[in-house]
This record gives C-alpha cells, structure tokens and sequence, in this order.
C-alpha cells in the first residue's frame, strides 16, 4: 500500500534557533506583539510504499536517523501515516 | 492564556519542489528505493499570547499572510493551538 507519512524536524530545546529568532523580531517589527519564542523547523511529507502504517513508519524512523534529521541539533516527530 | 500554534507551509501542489527531489535522490542512493515524493516545507511553533484558541488562530493566518507563506508557491496549514 501506497501510504503518505508527515515528519517535523524542530531545533532540539535550548539549542540556539536563529531563524526563529529571526522570524520573532520580524513578528514583532510587523506590530504583532504577542508573539513569543517561534520555532522554525521542516516538515517532511514523504510517500512510501510499505506492507502497513507501521512498517511505513519504521521506515521513515530509519530515513530520519541516516539523513533527514541531525541527531545532535534536532529531534524529529513522525506524524500517522495517511493512505493515498 | 499562552499558547503554542504549531503551523505547516508546504510547496503549493504542482509546483517545483527541488529540495524534496534532492531529498528523493538522496534516499534512492541510501537504498531507501520504497520511497515516492518527497515535500519539503517549513515547521513553525509560535508562541502567542491570545485571549482564546481561536483568536490565537486568527493572529497566526494573519502572520502567514503578511510574513510567514509565500501566497504564490505556498500553501498553509494551522494546527490545532496547545495551551503551554
């Protein structure tokens, strides 16, 4: 079965965030003061093709851990796989 | 009330998408031949000081519109607002 997974990659907590910085200041700059802290990360919608939603899972995980996520800055979140 | 919006911008349907095509060569070369397209957008979380989830929701399309998504390549998708 064809099936469509969401990943979000997000700077790990307390790691510098420049380009949320970046995009706090030009919230605010704009008149939107109530903004707080904004994170900036990817999101990864990825097809796979895969016997069932956990072993498309088991696969993305794999795909994060050797190329789309750097384990020392970024921890990654794999959404539930949605058929297409 | 505080609260944390996470936000989805995603290369409009259609549209040329050459960092999930880099992303799709470079998991074919790892072996990973299951794999379809790949999308790659941006993951925001914005804090947000708001009155009300909705009103949160509200402010937050009206940062996408001004700062946050490109209205010609880019589409995007506002979650649900989670209390912090």
């Amino acid at each position: 079965m064809k099936l469509r997974v969401p990943v979000q990659v997000l700077p790990r907590h307390g790691i510098l965030d420049p380009q949320g910085k970046a995009v706090t200041d030009a919230l605010h700059t704009l008149g939107f003061a109530q903004v707080g802290d904004v994170h900036v990360g990817r999101h990864l919608a990825i097809e796979v093709e895969a016997a069932s939603p956990a072993a498309a899972s088991d696969a993305v995980r794999a795909m994060c851990a050797k190329l789309l996520a750097n384990p020392v800055t970024e921890d990654f979140v794999i959404g539930a796989p949605e058929a297409m």
